[in-house]
């Protein structure tokens, strides 16, 4: 049995290489940038007014005190405007070029408009209420790094600069099993012997959350079938994830069956808990990489985002935070396993604390519903303290 | 010009209610829970072995020492199993009901099988490796309370309990409306004095994270047009989401056409920057709130997570996380205006610090993809000081 950061090592080392392609901007939201995103002109694009009012050159503020003529308007969306007689304004409006011979521009506020003329009430600062063209970004510079998830904020910048189509990594093709005659589907009123799929759904809600929609199968207990199905969703998919079938049970074909089907395993069993009969292989030739979870829905879940999600960011060459926070009651590991604590996390007085859910072992679903993430204690001979600094698996 | 907490207040108070309804259980994903979820059964709905091995009668060890003859098998999946000579054994799968006459679970890993008989190797605890039925939740149980959202966890959990399809609440309809004659198309070359539209487009990507799909409108300055457009959309949505033409422009329309159309405006101009000429109004015969952004991309980004998500989770009955976290650096805050100053966060020790990202004024859109959300400074005489703790608003 090998440890958890060795197991961790190991599945990263399997890391795919899944391409890139292009999508429409609104597709690529919460997707993995691809390329470097240049500039495609100054930012702004121009001098641009950041206030309505008038746009005046302060030169002439400094000659001698007077009204201002209006000499006519600057509206936003017009081609450049421009100042005959530099005594005069122009009426200015936020977002429009600030005209020729103008400098400075004058909110409303400030001012009083009388016989289209201008009195200044306040004091002006040359230049002001200019946003100056390039200011922000230089046309080329790059304004986006590839590696990034694309949020929001992404979105605007790659619209400003015309990214219609953008583009983005590959998803993996990922394929759900559940296996086990025991299950029957949500809409099923199960037997007092069954219990209704949920394992997988949560995976695939996982899955969709990164973006991923991904295919699906249920294996019952029977080695022939097991064998068809998993060979063709070993040729047809990045990525197998399975739950359930890894144990010592009689009826736990997976392994062998992957096993025969070219499948090399990469290592049986963490000294974790929860998760430890997780089995992990992948296909060379094909290049398809599996997970094989235990059955239960913590085991599961919790290994999906021990193992799974960083190697996903890995593939995608990207980095999952490291984050760490602070546990609310003492604990003791002892060894040999690598503990995982769901834990409820809490912001007071800007720090980040962790208490553990209670919970009744690792079949207990609700407990999921009640964490927002796991805590990762190594064993250690001395008790982890109120106050200790853990690391954290965020999962909500 | 009121104040941010004021204008907060009145925007929190024009709360709607946009009712319930039902949709498929993966479509639930990232929605508001609109019903408590009670287990259908008990979890787990029958004594359910967690290792794969043996069942035996616990007693039938104190008795004598021997090996148990293996009398069958009881998988997973299949109807209870009966032990009949209390002295044998069943072999026993994870995932299967505990035969009658048994109450302990010894693991493969711990027996040896020669001749159809197992010894047993470890010591054994009476009722060992079982998940007694119930232990999680009883029947009727509240397992997940209305007002959540629904994340991969709960997914599992209303698999769980057979809810194949989940009572939700109704997304508002929501209308993004962009104005000004200066903006293009993403996909078109703009002309000097243009810039393309990508303000709402940020919007249109919030909003799809919070799962809701908007229609979009574009506004030129055109009084008739706004008019015509604005009664129509007043009419389809119970939000308008707008940004630009609220400042005091000479086309800045709306705030005239929205009360010709029988909008009440309720605030315009906030003492806060960014986001000062913010415009908040209702249609209280069409049930419709306006939300009128000011046109650069930073203003309008702050405002609708100062104000329009906390009012949409206020219509939808649930609260935002109030985040908490550390300033890095001194910073003075003068009157009168509230500030929302943009931050990249580090966790550090347990706790989480933020770091002003440096930027040009509320026109920079940059600056918002290098920044994870705002802190929010009130006006205060002496300085935050390094590690004070701030509000945090969260926009990645």
């Amino acid at each position: 049995m090998i440890t958890f950061k060795e197991a961790y090592q190991k599945v990263l080392k399997h890391r795919l290489n899944f391409g890139e392609e292009e999508v429409q901007l609104m597709d690529s939201l919460n997707r993995i940038l691809a390329e470097d995103i240049l500039a495609d002109r100054d930012f702004p694009p121009f001098d641009r007014a950041t206030k309505d009012g008038i746009a005046i050159q302060f030169s002439s503020l400094l000659e001698t005190e007077h009204a201002f003529i209006i000499e006519g308007e600057a509206a936003a969306g017009v081609t450049q405007q421009s100042l005959i007689n530099i005594g005069n304004c122009l009426e200015v409006m936020t977002g429009a070029v600030v005209p020729q011979n103008c400098d400075t521009v004058v909110m409303y506020e400030h001012i009083t408009i009388a016989d289209n003329k201008v009195t200044i009430n306040e004091k002006v600062t040359k230049g002001q209420n200019i946003h100056y063209k390039g200011s922000d970004e230089k046309a080329g510079a790059v304004v986006l790094s590839k590696g990034i998830k694309i949020t929001p904020a992404e979105i605007g910048v790659l619209a400003s600069v015309g990214k219609s189509v953008v583009n983005v990594k590959v998803n993996p093709k990922i394929c759900t099993i559940a296996t086990g005659n025991e299950l029957v589907e949500v809409d099923q009123l199960p037997e007092p012997h069954q219990i209704r799929k949920s394992n997988m759904l949560t995976i695939e809600a996982a899955l969709l959350n990164s973006t991923i929609a991904s295919s699906s199968l249920h294996l019952l207990d029977d080695k022939e079938i097991i064998r068809t199905k998993l060979e063709k969703a070993l040729v047809e998919n990045d990525v197998l994830l399975l739950s359930g079938g890894v144990s010592k049970g009689k009826f736990d074909f997976i392994p062998d069956v992957m096993e025969s089907l070219g499948v090399e395993k990469v290592f049986h069993r963490v000294a974790q808990r929860p998760g430890k009969p997780f089995w992990f292989g992948v296909h060379a030739k094909l290049n398809t990489v599996i997970f094989s979870f235990p059955g239960n829905p913590v085991s599961t879940f919790a290994n999906y985002h021990l193992y799974f999600l960083p190697w996903l960011h890995t593939s995608w060459g990207i980095q999952l935070d490291n984050l760490y926070i602070k546990l609310s009651v003492p604990m003791r590991i002892m060894p040999p396993l690598t503990r995982f604590v769901h834990v409820k996390t809490e912001f007071k007085e800007g720090a980040v604390w962790g208490t553990p859910v209670v919970e009744n072992g690792s079949g207990d679903l609700t407990s999921l519903a009640k964490a927002d993430g796991f805590i990762c204690l190594e064993p250690k001979e001395n008790a982890y303290e109120v106050g200790e600094v853990v690391r954290f698996i965020k999962t909500r």
